[in-house]
């Protein structure tokens, strides 16, 4: 709908500016014409300040995840996609099937309207792509200098509907079978890569991907399972030390079940990273009893998402809630998660 | 709770830097001294990148803002306490009982610990007295001149458990009344002095307050309240010409009974500002049939953020949705929105 006396925004040359944030017939203009042609649904079309629903039977689940990522566009995704893709994967993870999502921009006073165009569609691609419906929204504009482009809050809310499921960080149990869906650091080096110029010869492409998919078809086979989470910042040893913590058990890891492309391990050694530090925006980690992980790799490996799931290691019942490696030459270290920054604004 | 091997953080003279948005060691002391330190409830406790809880029966509502004012402190409140004021508003305008918050940190490089410990108390102590608890949250941290200080996004769920209150934009019906529940200008005015530097005889303090207890009384008493908005950004005039649009109708506005007090319009005379456009943080414009205006008006009335509350003007059939202002001296004019920016960064 375009609001009384609003003219067309130029959206191939026009920039963002402070305007656009006062709350007055510019802000108007860009929600109608940016974010409501986009995400376009009856609860957004409400044109409240909240979207009211009847919410489906079941327990809810409610994230919240901001992303900062720089480059906004790099191989395998966008800041857009990713902002739907990482809430809708906290949702997931907690068994929940991901209903509607908030977007919260803070847009740099002269970033290009046709970028912010292109980066809404691809956050409305996502959405449709996964399920969801953004029903609401806030745009903040700031002075030159006072953010680096734009930053995309998502919260989500979702729905557990079958009261058998029960997923959470403190469950994992010593026994317990620890999966993941596939390779691990695509995202990390994908972005670092495309930071700084780096060229490979296999081109290496985040895995940003909405999960909700897959663990809806893990926990229809299997709704013994007892954690999700997804391995982001930190990857996949900062994911493991915190549910060690959480569920008081240590975990045994194999290195040679951990998935890691050629391409990620060759450009990790370039870089001087440990893949198992390393981003992943498409990656689930699934811990389940030891007598269900077969049937759980098997569902994950037909999903496309799964294709390359492995079972990696076991929850142990070691007191110091260490994570250790068995290498592949048979030795044992502990995987640690990072005490410094590895790369910024990764997400 | 500490985690294992979590050193406390220097709240006193540290800073926030990169380690603390990098997903590891760093960023797991900061959750636990600073945010679940101050917001802590067993949902938050939970740990997991999602809450999961039972909603209460009734529809529900979900708002979203992000707060990006300077200064973070100012005369009657701060960036902390208004980030979850604002979100409790957009919640209560819904009609709805606020439930539950997220919040949303995008962290400058070298912000104080001790002015983030600050801010994110006066967030714990406003949820606090609003009934609402924070149960997630998410924290990135970017580079120097990448933000400037601070940004907080906090998204709500609130629940409608009178399946009789219908609140909406779009139900202003000719003939309605059109209710204030004091005077306007405060907050822009307190914010704008504030950067400026500017002193006043008569201190003018924000109006940050959450509405949701006030709401509350009213719909109690007066379940035909048709639409409920907050004035913030582009002030009063903003708001009544977005209703009126949505409504599809016009309104005609009584100068002489829009409650602003002195020391604001003075400011406002000195600043050059319209008191109809400037932002505030604790008002509400409530619409409802006239024939419970009197009623609605004593509720509001005896109620500590309503006692200045007024009657300001009615809802009219004019079909260009003009918003008009009958002046004290008997004239009437137009009351647009602005098409430039006012205050930047003032919510």
């Amino acid at each position: 709908m375009r609001a009384r006396g609003m003219a067309p925004l130029d959206l191939e040359s026009g920039r963002v500016d402070m305007t656009h944030g006062a709350g007055g017939r510019a802000m108007t203009q860009l929600i109608d014409q940016v974010f409501a042609a986009a995400f376009d649904n009856p609860l957004l079309a409400q044109a409240n300040d909240q979207a009211c629903f009847e919410p489906p039977p079941g327990r809810l689940a409610l994230a919240t995840d901001t992303f900062v990522v720089t480059p906004r566009f790099f191989p395998g995704g966008d800041i857009g996609a990713m902002a739907v893709h990482g809430t809708v994967n906290d949702i997931a993870m907690g068994g929940a099937r991901p209903l509607y999502l908030t977007a919260g921009f803070v847009i740099e006073d002269g970033l290009p309207l046709s970028e912010l165009r292109r980066i809404v569609r691809s956050m409305a691609d996502a959405a449709s792509q996964a399920g969801v419906a953004v029903v609401g929204g806030d745009t903040k504009v700031v002075g030159r200098g006072q953010c680096d482009g734009l930053y995309i809050n998502t919260t989500g809310l979702g729905v557990i509907a079958d009261p058998a499921i029960r997923i959470s960080g403190d469950r994992a149990r010593p026994g317990d079978a620890i999966l993941i869906n596939g390779p691990i650091g695509d995202h990390g080096v994908a972005v670092m890569a495309s930071r700084e110029n780096l060229a490979f010869e296999t081109p290496i492409l985040s895995d940003s991907a909405a999960l909700n998919g897959l663990v809806a078809a893990m926990l229809d086979a299997v709704p013994e399972v007892r954690v999700l989470r997804d391995p982001t910042r930190g990857g996949l040893a900062a994911t493991l030390n915190e549910l060690a913590h959480q569920s008081a058990v240590g975990m045994d890891l194999d290195e040679a079940a951990i998935p890691v492309r050629a391409a990620v391990r060759g450009a990790c050694e370039l870089l001087g990273l440990d893949p198992l530090n390393v981003a992943n925006e498409g990656k689930l980690v699934a811990i389940c009893p030891p007598e269900r992980a077969d049937d759980l790799l098997a569902v994950m490996r037909a999903h496309p998402l799964g294709r390359d799931a492995a079972r990696i290691g076991t929850v142990t019942g070691e007191a110091n809630r260490y994570v250790t490696l068995t290498t592949r030459l048979g030795g044992r270290r502990i995987v640690d998660w990072l005490a410094g920054p590895q790369l910024p604004r990764i997400c």
